[in-house]
């Protein structure tokens, strides 16, 4: 049994190229005891992936060099020498860019299958994504009932669960920014929200503006930019941000200057707060009931871009960094062996 | 009973002039039941006042114009027609720049004298002052027990008393910068700083890294612009600023760019809240006991530079953005009457 594995093995500059990863096959050993074979599914490709791509201090380290690509992925156990982990079993794990993963049972974690939900879902509304939306707006931004909440690219996997779940908590207001006037139809149309706008049709501040006349108490941030400068101009007083990423810069040679504006964090008591997924972990039952429970009652949806076979992940993942995608961005691997 | 009063006239464009001002002299009426007559002792300029000369949304309302300018003052009951403040009584209030203030006794809080502290102190390190850093410390920055606590213009009435709060707090390393040799000894010298440079000397983060090898904890910022900058450098995962004031950029015509190392935030957990002290009266009670105490003990001191004549208080206020006080700017208007 082989494995097809794609590795980091030199650090880009600005944006990334096929250049800056190599794909290898492995031989794979016998399983040991303890062990299960997965053949993947999907693979995640993510923002936060560009970041580690850097060698810079982060609550997260770097990825390795001439290592396989690390990350989320779903697949099937096909072999198992764990009980815990039977044959069929459908598992999430960690291991990243690689269609056959195999390793001790205790790094994978089986999951359920639900009518009418692919497994995909595990590494997008069901997963680290939706968490991340869940934690940003409950425990970063301390979203209240009535809040004006406002989230930038809110088309893609994490912003459209903000959305969502944004309004269930019960905001008075949702507003999202998008990169398309499609994304934009999708915003209002399936997903909710109250307001939206194409970010690149004209300046965030009068757009924001035009959409928050009342001003905004809540912002989810995907972007950064121009996108914050415009919330820090519309916030209400005691206002909070979730900082989630800042994907307008991550290809950016050089440093970006800051907002204009940062003087209204003062005079409007504001709170700015980063924050990685990783450190809220503990409220992953939580949020694994409560999503559960939307998702069957109908009242959160998802979308996803598929991208098929693992040589075309790199892809995939620029094409995310490009905005391409609406909703989680995902790569088939197949399910063949 | 004439009382004399400084006025602002026109709003300033960039540094305030004397021109913005104007000296009125007004006649005081007999006084009405329940009111009282002060004799002011000292005026407060203080950094906030520069942003209320501005026409711009804050929690604070802007300075009305034509209108004798409001601030904090010290000064002593002269006439009295409310039964808890008798002549005599030192009282603090919030009348501003005017030498003779006279409203109805509510207006006034009666204080005790307190041998050898002056009564200039309950504009400072028993007043407004000290309270802000006392919150922003605590409430705002959530300093704990060990942590490495930066404040920039440290030698100011603010930074100074931050200084020897984080100490007394349990801070496990105190690091101030201020604007000139001579403050920089006061502050390792006298209020106890473990390390502290002049920002003019070389670049703030260079200095703040070498100050601060294993990185900051907490930043309390008065300052804005390169200090905030460096601390969002220096500072180690979950970091959090208090965000107080950014006399930086205070006269400044147009905008001013923002820190350009925002990513940190997210990358590290960070957490920048602003805040402005009259949000945080309902702790002054609790302040004041520990204040109290802490100076009793000969734990907290301070400093104060006292400008004469309330002719020169325009004067005392545009020296205290340039960074001429050392501790508290106040001015004394006497009390002769």
């Amino acid at each position: 049994m082989r494995s097809t594995q794609i590795q980091l093995v030199s650090r880009p500059t600005g944006w990334p190229t096929e250049e800056n990863f190599r794909t290898v096959e492995t031989e794979l050993p016998e399983l040991g005891d303890g062990q299960v074979r997965v053949a993947n599914d999907f693979l995640s490709v993510d923002p936060y992936m560009r970041g580690r791509m850097n060698d810079v201090r982060s609550y997260v380290p770097p990825f390795a060099l001439n290592e396989t690509m690390t990350g989320g992925a779903v697949g099937r156990v096909v072999e198992s020498r764990s009980d815990e982990h039977p044959v069929g079993s459908v598992v999430v794990h960690q291991l990243g860019w690689r269609d056959v993963a195999q390793a001790d049972a205790s790094q994978f974690r089986v999951v359920r299958e639900i009518d009418g939900v692919p497994t995909s879902a595990y590494l997008g509304i069901l997963g680290m994504t939706a968490l991340t939306a869940y934690v940003g707006l409950q425990d970063v931004a301390r979203m209240q009932e009535g809040d004006t909440v406002f989230v930038s690219g809110a088309a893609g996997a994490v912003g459209s669960a903000v959305g969502q779940i944004a309004r269930i908590l019960g905001a008075g207001r949702v507003i999202g920014s998008a990169g398309s006037p499609e994304k934009v139809d999708l915003l209002t149309g399936k997903y909710g929200f109250d307001a939206a706008f194409d970010y690149k049709q004209s300046p965030v501040r009068d757009q924001l503006r035009e959409a928050a006349p009342d001003g905004i108490d809540v912002y989810f941030d995907n972007v950064g930019g121009d996108h914050l400068e415009a919330a820090l101009d519309a916030f209400n007083d005691g206002g909070r941000t979730a900082l989630c990423g800042a994907i307008s810069a991550y290809n950016t040679v050089g440093t970006t200057p800051g907002p204009d504006n940062m003087s209204n964090i003062v005079t409007r008591g504001l709170t700015l707060q980063g924050f990685t997924v990783g450190n809220y972990l503990h409220r992953f039952p939580q949020f694994a009931e409560d999503m559960g429970t939307w998702l069957s009652e109908g009242r959160v949806t998802f979308d996803e871009t598929i991208v098929h076979g693992i040589e075309n992940t790199v892809e995939a993942f620029l094409g995310m960094l490009r905005g391409e995608n609406t909703g989680k961005m995902v790569v088939s691997v197949g399910n063949s062996r």
